[in-house]
Protein backbone atom coordinates (compact mmCIF):
# COMPACT_ATOMS: atom_id res chain seq x y z
CA UNK A 1 0.00 0.00 0.00
CA UNK A 2 1.58 3.50 -1.05
CA UNK A 3 0.13 6.24 1.08
CA UNK A 4 -0.57 9.58 -0.68
CA UNK A 5 -0.77 12.13 2.40
CA UNK A 6 -1.90 15.89 1.63
CA UNK A 7 -1.58 18.29 4.42
CA UNK A 8 -2.79 22.23 3.68
CA UNK A 9 -2.46 25.72 5.64
CA UNK A 10 -3.93 24.66 8.98
CA UNK A 11 -1.51 22.33 9.96
CA UNK A 12 1.50 24.59 7.93
CA UNK A 13 0.71 27.34 10.22
CA UNK A 14 0.88 25.58 13.67
CA UNK A 15 3.96 23.97 14.46
CA UNK A 16 2.58 22.01 17.63
CA UNK A 17 -0.03 20.64 14.89
CA UNK A 18 2.25 20.08 12.72
CA UNK A 19 5.44 18.69 14.69
CA UNK A 20 2.67 16.12 15.86
CA UNK A 21 1.68 15.27 12.35
CA UNK A 22 5.42 15.06 11.28
CA UNK A 23 6.05 12.66 13.85
CA UNK A 24 2.76 10.29 12.74
CA UNK A 25 3.53 10.51 8.72
CA UNK A 26 7.25 9.22 9.93
CA UNK A 27 6.04 6.23 11.40
CA UNK A 28 4.39 5.07 8.52
CA UNK A 29 5.69 2.40 7.45
CA UNK A 30 6.12 1.74 3.84
CA UNK A 31 6.45 3.76 0.78
CA UNK A 32 4.78 7.18 1.09
CA UNK A 33 4.60 10.85 -0.36
CA UNK A 34 3.36 13.95 1.10
CA UNK A 35 2.24 16.72 -0.98
CA UNK A 36 1.77 20.35 1.14
CA UNK A 37 -0.13 23.25 0.40
CA UNK A 38 1.53 26.70 1.05
CA UNK A 39 0.34 28.34 4.00
CA UNK A 40 0.19 31.94 5.43
CA UNK A 41 3.23 32.86 5.16
CA UNK A 42 3.34 33.65 1.64
CA UNK A 43 0.78 35.97 2.04
CA UNK A 44 2.53 37.16 5.31
CA UNK A 45 5.80 37.56 3.26
CA UNK A 46 4.29 38.75 0.11
CA UNK A 47 2.69 42.17 2.43
CA UNK A 48 6.21 42.70 3.39
CA UNK A 49 7.54 42.54 -0.12
CA UNK A 50 4.33 44.55 -0.89
CA UNK A 51 3.49 42.10 -3.35
CA UNK A 52 -0.47 42.06 -3.33
CA UNK A 53 -3.16 39.66 -3.75
CA UNK A 54 -4.42 39.82 -6.69
CA UNK A 55 -8.13 38.24 -7.58
CA UNK A 56 -10.48 38.24 -11.00
CA UNK A 57 -13.90 36.94 -9.56
CA UNK A 58 -12.57 35.47 -6.41
CA UNK A 59 -10.05 33.58 -7.97
CA UNK A 60 -6.24 34.88 -7.18
CA UNK A 61 -4.13 35.26 -10.17
CA UNK A 62 -0.36 34.57 -10.23
CA UNK A 63 1.47 36.84 -11.39
CA UNK A 64 5.22 37.39 -12.26
CA UNK A 65 6.06 38.99 -8.62
CA UNK A 66 3.57 36.01 -7.08
CA UNK A 67 5.10 32.93 -9.02
CA UNK A 68 8.98 34.23 -7.71
CA UNK A 69 6.84 34.15 -3.84
CA UNK A 70 5.23 31.24 -3.70
CA UNK A 71 8.30 29.25 -5.58
CA UNK A 72 10.50 30.56 -2.44
CA UNK A 73 7.74 30.03 0.20
CA UNK A 74 6.70 27.20 -0.83
CA UNK A 75 9.66 25.44 -2.69
CA UNK A 76 12.22 26.98 -0.62
CA UNK A 77 11.10 27.70 2.84
CA UNK A 78 8.22 25.36 3.28
CA UNK A 79 9.87 22.39 1.72
CA UNK A 80 13.22 22.30 2.94
CA UNK A 81 11.51 22.90 6.67
CA UNK A 82 9.72 20.08 6.32
CA UNK A 83 12.36 17.84 4.74
CA UNK A 84 14.42 18.63 7.55
CA UNK A 85 12.22 18.10 9.89
CA UNK A 86 11.38 14.92 8.62
CA UNK A 87 15.17 13.74 8.29
CA UNK A 88 15.60 14.42 11.82
CA UNK A 89 12.86 12.04 12.62
CA UNK A 90 14.29 9.33 10.93
CA UNK A 91 12.35 9.70 7.75
CA UNK A 92 14.55 10.02 3.98
CA UNK A 93 12.59 12.89 2.95
CA UNK A 94 13.68 14.38 -0.32
CA UNK A 95 11.99 17.95 -1.54
CA UNK A 96 10.49 17.91 -4.77
CA UNK A 97 8.31 20.17 -7.01
CA UNK A 98 6.39 18.72 -10.43
CA UNK A 99 9.81 20.55 -12.23
CA UNK A 100 12.19 18.20 -10.55
CA UNK A 101 12.92 14.89 -12.28
CA UNK A 102 9.60 16.50 -14.39
CA UNK A 103 7.65 14.43 -12.05
CA UNK A 104 4.72 15.78 -12.55
CA UNK A 105 4.43 17.42 -16.51
CA UNK A 106 2.04 20.59 -16.16
CA UNK A 107 0.97 22.99 -18.82
CA UNK A 108 -0.27 26.46 -18.34
CA UNK A 109 -3.50 26.99 -17.80
CA UNK A 110 -5.16 28.60 -20.95
CA UNK A 111 -6.76 31.89 -20.86
CA UNK A 112 -10.58 31.70 -21.39
CA UNK A 113 -12.52 34.27 -19.84
CA UNK A 114 -9.87 35.05 -16.81
CA UNK A 115 -6.36 34.94 -17.07
CA UNK A 116 -5.09 33.11 -13.87
CA UNK A 117 -1.34 33.87 -15.22
CA UNK A 118 1.19 31.26 -13.93
CA UNK A 119 -0.72 28.74 -13.32
CA UNK A 120 -0.60 24.89 -13.74
CA UNK A 121 -2.95 22.29 -14.60
CA UNK A 122 -0.91 18.84 -14.37
CA UNK A 123 -0.38 16.58 -17.46
CA UNK A 124 -1.90 13.22 -15.44
CA UNK A 125 -1.28 11.25 -19.05
CA UNK A 126 2.17 11.88 -19.03
CA UNK A 127 3.06 11.52 -15.35
CA UNK A 128 6.45 9.86 -15.42
CA UNK A 129 5.37 6.27 -13.33
CA UNK A 130 8.73 4.31 -13.46
CA UNK A 131 10.65 7.59 -11.82
CA UNK A 132 8.38 7.85 -8.87
CA UNK A 133 8.79 3.93 -8.57
CA UNK A 134 12.54 4.87 -8.44
CA UNK A 135 12.01 7.01 -5.75
CA UNK A 136 9.40 4.99 -3.36
CA UNK A 137 11.44 1.49 -4.37
CA UNK A 138 14.79 2.84 -3.10
CA UNK A 139 13.14 4.08 0.39
CA UNK A 140 13.09 7.83 -0.77
CA UNK A 141 10.31 9.81 0.46
CA UNK A 142 8.61 12.48 -1.73
CA UNK A 143 7.52 15.77 0.06
CA UNK A 144 5.66 17.30 -2.83
CA UNK A 145 5.44 21.67 -3.15
CA UNK A 146 2.59 22.96 -4.97
CA UNK A 147 4.01 23.44 -7.91
CA UNK A 148 5.15 22.35 -11.38
CA UNK A 149 6.56 23.90 -14.59
CA UNK A 150 5.59 24.40 -18.14
CA UNK A 151 8.27 23.10 -19.69
CA UNK A 152 8.91 26.52 -21.29
CA UNK A 153 11.43 27.43 -18.12
CA UNK A 154 8.80 29.16 -16.15
CA UNK A 155 7.50 27.23 -13.00
CA UNK A 156 3.37 27.10 -12.09
CA UNK A 157 1.63 27.96 -9.22
CA UNK A 158 -0.25 24.36 -8.90
CA UNK A 159 -3.22 22.93 -6.57
CA UNK A 160 -2.30 20.60 -4.25
CA UNK A 161 -5.14 18.73 -3.62
CA UNK A 162 -5.21 18.09 -7.67
CA UNK A 163 -1.40 17.43 -7.68
CA UNK A 164 -1.74 14.38 -4.25
CA UNK A 165 -4.95 13.19 -6.67
CA UNK A 166 -2.85 12.41 -10.02
CA UNK A 167 -0.38 10.95 -8.35
CA UNK A 168 -2.71 8.92 -6.38
CA UNK A 169 -4.47 7.90 -9.85
CA UNK A 170 -1.02 7.33 -11.92
CA UNK A 171 0.67 5.35 -8.80
CA UNK A 172 -2.39 3.07 -8.62
CA UNK A 173 -1.85 0.81 -11.67
CA UNK A 174 1.13 -0.27 -10.03
CA UNK A 175 0.21 -0.33 -6.26
CA UNK A 176 -2.71 -0.07 -3.81
CA UNK A 177 -3.26 3.75 -2.82
CA UNK A 178 -4.72 5.38 -0.34
CA UNK A 179 -5.17 9.21 -1.02
CA UNK A 180 -5.50 10.83 2.22
CA UNK A 181 -6.65 14.54 2.77
CA UNK A 182 -5.65 15.89 6.12
CA UNK A 183 -7.90 19.00 7.00
CA UNK A 184 -9.24 20.66 10.03
CA UNK A 185 -12.36 18.69 10.68
CA UNK A 186 -12.72 14.85 11.37
CA UNK A 187 -14.21 14.22 8.16
CA UNK A 188 -16.87 15.08 6.07
CA UNK A 189 -20.06 16.15 8.64
CA UNK A 190 -23.37 15.76 8.08
CA UNK A 191 -23.62 19.04 10.72
CA UNK A 192 -21.35 21.07 9.94
CA UNK A 193 -21.10 22.28 13.35
CA UNK A 194 -20.83 19.06 15.44
CA UNK A 195 -17.67 16.82 14.64
CA UNK A 196 -19.27 13.62 15.99
CA UNK A 197 -21.39 13.56 12.90
CA UNK A 198 -19.04 11.93 10.53
CA UNK A 199 -20.24 10.54 7.51
CA UNK A 200 -18.07 7.43 8.01
CA UNK A 201 -18.19 6.32 4.30
CA UNK A 202 -19.51 8.25 0.69
CA UNK A 203 -19.88 5.93 -2.52
CA UNK A 204 -20.87 7.98 -5.82
CA UNK A 205 -24.61 7.42 -5.13
CA UNK A 206 -24.78 8.75 -1.40
CA UNK A 207 -22.33 11.82 -2.88
CA UNK A 208 -25.22 12.49 -5.40
CA UNK A 209 -28.41 12.38 -3.13
CA UNK A 210 -26.04 14.58 -0.49
CA UNK A 211 -25.64 17.55 -3.38
CA UNK A 212 -28.76 17.23 -3.97
CA UNK A 213 -30.49 17.64 -0.77
CA UNK A 214 -27.04 20.74 -0.27
CA UNK A 215 -26.21 19.00 2.48
CA UNK A 216 -22.83 19.40 2.02
CA UNK A 217 -20.48 22.81 2.84
CA UNK A 218 -19.69 24.14 -0.12
CA UNK A 219 -16.20 24.32 0.60
CA UNK A 220 -15.62 20.44 0.49
CA UNK A 221 -17.00 20.09 -2.66
CA UNK A 222 -13.75 20.52 -4.63
CA UNK A 223 -12.00 18.42 -2.46
CA UNK A 224 -15.05 15.37 -2.92
CA UNK A 225 -14.47 16.10 -6.76
CA UNK A 226 -11.23 15.42 -6.36
CA UNK A 227 -11.59 12.21 -4.28
CA UNK A 228 -14.22 11.16 -6.89
CA UNK A 229 -12.35 11.49 -9.44
CA UNK A 230 -9.40 9.46 -7.94
CA UNK A 231 -11.54 6.99 -7.32
CA UNK A 232 -13.51 6.67 -10.81
CA UNK A 233 -9.85 6.39 -12.39
CA UNK A 234 -8.75 3.34 -10.43
CA UNK A 235 -7.30 4.66 -6.69
CA UNK A 236 -8.27 2.34 -4.45
CA UNK A 237 -9.35 4.20 -1.19
CA UNK A 238 -9.32 8.42 -0.19
CA UNK A 239 -9.81 9.09 3.00
CA UNK A 240 -10.61 12.92 4.52
CA UNK A 241 -9.85 13.48 7.94
CA UNK A 242 -8.43 15.55 10.72
CA UNK A 243 -4.26 15.70 10.73
CA UNK A 244 -4.43 15.07 14.26
CA UNK A 245 -6.04 11.57 13.29
CA UNK A 246 -3.21 10.21 10.44
CA UNK A 247 -2.18 7.23 12.70
CA UNK A 248 -5.62 6.50 12.35
CA UNK A 249 -6.78 7.04 8.93
CA UNK A 250 -3.54 4.78 8.11
CA UNK A 251 -4.90 1.97 9.61
CA UNK A 252 -7.50 0.01 9.41
CA UNK A 253 -9.83 1.96 12.28
CA UNK A 254 -10.48 4.89 10.12
CA UNK A 255 -12.46 7.81 12.08
CA UNK A 256 -12.13 10.25 8.94
CA UNK A 257 -14.85 9.79 5.93
CA UNK A 258 -13.70 6.98 3.14
CA UNK A 259 -14.73 7.68 -0.29
CA UNK A 260 -15.01 4.18 -2.35
CA UNK A 261 -17.12 3.43 -5.45
CA UNK B 1 32.95 10.63 -16.70
CA UNK B 2 31.24 12.20 -13.91
CA UNK B 3 31.11 16.23 -14.29
CA UNK B 4 30.65 18.24 -11.19
CA UNK B 5 30.30 21.65 -12.03
CA UNK B 6 30.18 24.63 -9.81
CA UNK B 7 28.13 28.07 -10.79
CA UNK B 8 28.47 31.08 -8.45
CA UNK B 9 26.57 34.36 -8.61
CA UNK B 10 28.68 35.84 -11.44
CA UNK B 11 26.80 33.73 -13.39
CA UNK B 12 23.54 33.49 -12.14
CA UNK B 13 22.99 37.14 -11.72
CA UNK B 14 23.47 37.34 -15.40
CA UNK B 15 20.44 36.56 -17.09
CA UNK B 16 22.28 36.15 -20.40
CA UNK B 17 25.40 34.27 -19.21
CA UNK B 18 23.24 32.43 -17.08
CA UNK B 19 21.19 31.46 -20.22
CA UNK B 20 24.34 30.48 -22.52
CA UNK B 21 25.89 28.59 -19.92
CA UNK B 22 22.42 26.42 -18.89
CA UNK B 23 22.30 25.64 -22.76
CA UNK B 24 25.98 24.53 -22.38
CA UNK B 25 25.45 22.61 -19.65
CA UNK B 26 22.46 20.73 -21.04
CA UNK B 27 24.67 19.34 -23.78
CA UNK B 28 27.31 17.64 -21.82
CA UNK B 29 26.48 13.86 -22.38
CA UNK B 30 26.81 11.34 -19.37
CA UNK B 31 26.36 11.99 -16.08
CA UNK B 32 26.57 15.87 -14.39
CA UNK B 33 25.68 17.26 -11.36
CA UNK B 34 25.43 21.18 -11.08
CA UNK B 35 25.23 23.12 -7.48
CA UNK B 36 24.73 26.56 -7.38
CA UNK B 37 25.83 29.37 -5.38
CA UNK B 38 23.58 31.96 -4.15
CA UNK B 39 23.86 35.85 -5.84
CA UNK B 40 22.41 38.90 -5.28
CA UNK B 41 19.26 38.38 -4.96
CA UNK B 42 19.02 37.05 -1.14
CA UNK B 43 20.89 40.18 -0.68
CA UNK B 44 18.48 42.53 -2.24
CA UNK B 45 15.22 40.36 -1.19
CA UNK B 46 16.67 40.79 2.50
CA UNK B 47 17.39 44.12 2.26
CA UNK B 48 13.89 44.60 1.52
CA UNK B 49 13.03 42.84 4.53
CA UNK B 50 15.10 44.27 6.76
CA UNK B 51 17.23 41.62 7.21
CA UNK B 52 20.46 42.61 8.11
CA UNK B 53 23.74 41.14 7.00
CA UNK B 54 25.88 40.44 10.11
CA UNK B 55 29.47 40.26 10.32
CA UNK B 56 32.04 38.99 12.48
CA UNK B 57 35.65 39.82 11.84
CA UNK B 58 34.75 40.22 8.31
CA UNK B 59 32.81 36.85 8.02
CA UNK B 60 29.12 36.44 7.61
CA UNK B 61 26.89 34.97 10.27
CA UNK B 62 23.57 33.18 9.53
CA UNK B 63 21.36 34.16 12.26
CA UNK B 64 17.68 32.72 12.05
CA UNK B 65 16.78 34.76 9.48
CA UNK B 66 18.78 34.65 7.31
CA UNK B 67 18.90 31.26 7.41
CA UNK B 68 15.46 31.54 6.26
CA UNK B 69 16.14 34.13 3.83
CA UNK B 70 18.73 31.44 2.36
CA UNK B 71 16.59 28.90 2.17
CA UNK B 72 14.01 30.17 0.00
CA UNK B 73 16.38 32.15 -2.05
CA UNK B 74 18.75 29.74 -3.09
CA UNK B 75 16.63 26.50 -1.95
CA UNK B 76 13.09 27.53 -3.31
CA UNK B 77 13.69 30.66 -6.43
CA UNK B 78 17.62 30.07 -7.68
CA UNK B 79 17.18 25.87 -7.64
CA UNK B 80 14.00 25.44 -9.17
CA UNK B 81 14.01 28.26 -11.60
CA UNK B 82 17.51 26.80 -12.73
CA UNK B 83 15.48 23.20 -12.42
CA UNK B 84 13.01 24.80 -14.94
CA UNK B 85 14.97 26.14 -17.50
CA UNK B 86 17.08 23.00 -17.85
CA UNK B 87 14.09 21.04 -18.22
CA UNK B 88 13.13 22.97 -20.98
CA UNK B 89 16.30 22.77 -22.40
CA UNK B 90 15.71 18.76 -22.56
CA UNK B 91 18.10 18.22 -19.47
CA UNK B 92 16.23 16.10 -16.67
CA UNK B 93 17.30 18.27 -13.38
CA UNK B 94 16.34 17.73 -10.15
CA UNK B 95 16.76 20.28 -7.53
CA UNK B 96 17.95 19.27 -4.33
CA UNK B 97 19.47 20.56 -1.28
CA UNK B 98 21.90 18.22 1.36
CA UNK B 99 19.11 17.90 3.06
CA UNK B 100 17.12 15.82 0.56
CA UNK B 101 17.24 12.13 0.52
CA UNK B 102 20.24 13.72 3.35
CA UNK B 103 22.53 13.76 -0.06
CA UNK B 104 24.90 16.04 1.97
CA UNK B 105 25.05 15.08 5.86
CA UNK B 106 26.65 18.24 7.28
CA UNK B 107 27.29 19.49 10.91
CA UNK B 108 26.82 22.68 12.48
CA UNK B 109 29.62 24.80 12.62
CA UNK B 110 30.67 24.38 16.50
CA UNK B 111 31.42 27.53 17.77
CA UNK B 112 35.27 28.10 18.55
CA UNK B 113 35.94 31.85 18.32
CA UNK B 114 33.42 32.95 16.02
CA UNK B 115 29.59 31.67 16.57
CA UNK B 116 28.88 31.31 12.98
CA UNK B 117 25.14 30.66 13.53
CA UNK B 118 23.13 28.30 10.93
CA UNK B 119 26.21 27.12 8.87
CA UNK B 120 26.94 23.96 8.07
CA UNK B 121 30.46 21.67 7.37
CA UNK B 122 29.57 18.35 5.03
CA UNK B 123 30.60 15.27 6.56
CA UNK B 124 32.14 13.72 4.06
CA UNK B 125 32.46 10.25 5.46
CA UNK B 126 28.84 9.42 5.44
CA UNK B 127 28.15 10.71 2.03
CA UNK B 128 26.06 8.02 0.65
CA UNK B 129 27.12 7.54 -2.62
CA UNK B 130 24.85 4.75 -3.61
CA UNK B 131 21.85 7.05 -3.59
CA UNK B 132 23.74 9.60 -5.99
CA UNK B 133 24.25 6.91 -8.26
CA UNK B 134 20.78 6.12 -8.14
CA UNK B 135 20.11 9.17 -9.13
CA UNK B 136 22.87 9.69 -12.15
CA UNK B 137 22.41 6.11 -13.19
CA UNK B 138 18.95 6.72 -14.18
CA UNK B 139 19.58 9.89 -16.01
CA UNK B 140 18.78 12.44 -13.59
CA UNK B 141 20.66 15.38 -13.18
CA UNK B 142 21.21 16.96 -9.63
CA UNK B 143 21.13 20.67 -9.56
CA UNK B 144 22.35 21.26 -5.74
CA UNK B 145 21.44 24.85 -3.94
CA UNK B 146 24.42 25.66 -1.30
CA UNK B 147 22.05 24.27 1.92
CA UNK B 148 22.63 21.13 3.92
CA UNK B 149 21.14 20.46 7.48
CA UNK B 150 21.91 19.15 10.80
CA UNK B 151 19.91 16.21 11.06
CA UNK B 152 18.46 17.58 14.28
CA UNK B 153 15.66 19.52 11.65
CA UNK B 154 17.65 22.63 11.07
CA UNK B 155 19.16 23.93 7.63
CA UNK B 156 22.12 25.21 6.96
CA UNK B 157 23.90 27.49 5.26
CA UNK B 158 26.81 25.86 3.21
CA UNK B 159 29.91 26.57 0.81
CA UNK B 160 29.08 25.75 -2.61
CA UNK B 161 32.84 25.25 -3.51
CA UNK B 162 32.60 22.92 -0.78
CA UNK B 163 29.92 21.50 -1.45
CA UNK B 164 30.83 20.49 -5.10
CA UNK B 165 34.75 19.52 -3.66
CA UNK B 166 32.81 17.12 -1.44
CA UNK B 167 31.06 15.38 -3.95
CA UNK B 168 33.54 15.08 -6.58
CA UNK B 169 35.16 13.01 -3.97
CA UNK B 170 33.26 10.75 -3.12
CA UNK B 171 31.81 10.06 -6.45
CA UNK B 172 35.37 9.96 -7.43
CA UNK B 173 36.15 6.40 -6.10
CA UNK B 174 33.24 5.00 -8.36
CA UNK B 175 33.80 7.36 -11.32
CA UNK B 176 36.27 9.16 -13.29
CA UNK B 177 35.52 12.70 -12.23
CA UNK B 178 36.27 16.25 -13.54
CA UNK B 179 35.45 18.91 -11.28
CA UNK B 180 34.82 22.10 -12.93
CA UNK B 181 34.62 25.80 -11.24
CA UNK B 182 33.21 28.34 -13.22
CA UNK B 183 33.92 32.00 -12.57
CA UNK B 184 34.65 35.18 -14.03
CA UNK B 185 38.15 34.45 -15.41
CA UNK B 186 39.05 32.18 -18.12
CA UNK B 187 41.40 30.32 -15.35
CA UNK B 188 44.22 30.99 -12.53
CA UNK B 189 46.23 34.52 -14.30
CA UNK B 190 49.97 34.91 -13.76
CA UNK B 191 48.97 38.38 -14.06
CA UNK B 192 45.51 39.49 -12.55
CA UNK B 193 44.89 41.68 -15.53
CA UNK B 194 45.87 39.71 -18.32
CA UNK B 195 43.00 37.31 -19.25
CA UNK B 196 45.60 35.58 -21.56
CA UNK B 197 48.19 34.57 -19.04
CA UNK B 198 46.03 31.60 -18.00
CA UNK B 199 48.17 29.60 -15.69
CA UNK B 200 47.44 26.08 -17.51
CA UNK B 201 48.35 23.25 -15.89
CA UNK B 202 48.87 23.68 -11.79
CA UNK B 203 50.12 20.65 -9.28
CA UNK B 204 50.96 20.98 -5.87
CA UNK B 205 54.84 21.65 -6.08
CA UNK B 206 53.99 24.79 -8.47
CA UNK B 207 50.99 25.33 -6.59
CA UNK B 208 53.72 25.75 -3.22
CA UNK B 209 55.94 28.08 -5.41
CA UNK B 210 53.40 30.67 -6.27
CA UNK B 211 52.22 30.87 -2.93
CA UNK B 212 55.54 31.18 -1.92
CA UNK B 213 55.86 33.90 -4.18
CA UNK B 214 52.53 35.18 -3.79
CA UNK B 215 51.87 35.73 -6.93
CA UNK B 216 48.12 34.50 -6.59
CA UNK B 217 45.29 36.56 -6.02
CA UNK B 218 44.46 35.83 -2.06
CA UNK B 219 40.12 35.87 -3.53
CA UNK B 220 41.44 32.60 -5.42
CA UNK B 221 43.25 30.48 -2.50
CA UNK B 222 40.14 28.73 -1.28
CA UNK B 223 39.12 27.50 -4.55
CA UNK B 224 42.67 26.13 -5.32
CA UNK B 225 42.45 24.80 -1.22
CA UNK B 226 39.57 22.63 -2.09
CA UNK B 227 40.76 22.07 -5.86
CA UNK B 228 43.52 20.10 -4.20
CA UNK B 229 42.04 18.92 -1.50
CA UNK B 230 39.63 17.46 -4.44
CA UNK B 231 42.95 16.18 -5.76
CA UNK B 232 44.48 14.90 -3.12
CA UNK B 233 41.64 12.24 -1.91
CA UNK B 234 41.26 10.70 -5.67
CA UNK B 235 39.48 13.31 -8.30
CA UNK B 236 41.03 12.99 -11.48
CA UNK B 237 40.90 16.11 -12.63
CA UNK B 238 39.91 19.36 -10.96
CA UNK B 239 39.33 22.31 -13.68
CA UNK B 240 39.03 26.41 -13.04
CA UNK B 241 37.83 28.53 -16.13
CA UNK B 242 35.11 30.71 -17.33
CA UNK B 243 31.89 29.84 -17.34
CA UNK B 244 31.16 30.47 -21.06
CA UNK B 245 34.23 28.56 -21.78
CA UNK B 246 32.23 25.40 -20.35
CA UNK B 247 32.00 23.66 -23.58
CA UNK B 248 35.91 23.70 -24.01
CA UNK B 249 36.28 22.84 -20.46
CA UNK B 250 34.36 19.69 -20.75
CA UNK B 251 35.86 18.24 -23.72
CA UNK B 252 39.94 17.66 -24.21
CA UNK B 253 40.82 21.29 -25.65
CA UNK B 254 40.45 23.09 -21.88
CA UNK B 255 41.21 26.87 -22.16
CA UNK B 256 41.07 26.88 -18.19
CA UNK B 257 43.70 26.08 -15.34
CA UNK B 258 43.84 22.29 -14.50
CA UNK B 259 44.53 20.86 -11.45
CA UNK B 260 46.03 17.68 -11.18
CA UNK B 261 48.16 15.81 -8.63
Amino acid sequence: MVFVIKIGGNVLDDPAALQQFLQDFALINGPKILVHGGGKIATRLGDQLGIESKYVDGRRITDDATIDLVTMVYGGLVNKQLVAQLQSLGCNAIGITGADGNLLPAVKRPVKTIDYGWVGDVKAATLPVDRWQLLLDNGLVPVLAPLTHDGAGHMLNTNADTMAATIAIALSAQYPVRLIYCFEKKGILEQVEDESSVIRFINPDLYAQLKAEQKLFAGILPKLDNAFDAIGKGVQQVLIGHAADLVQNTGTETTGTLISA
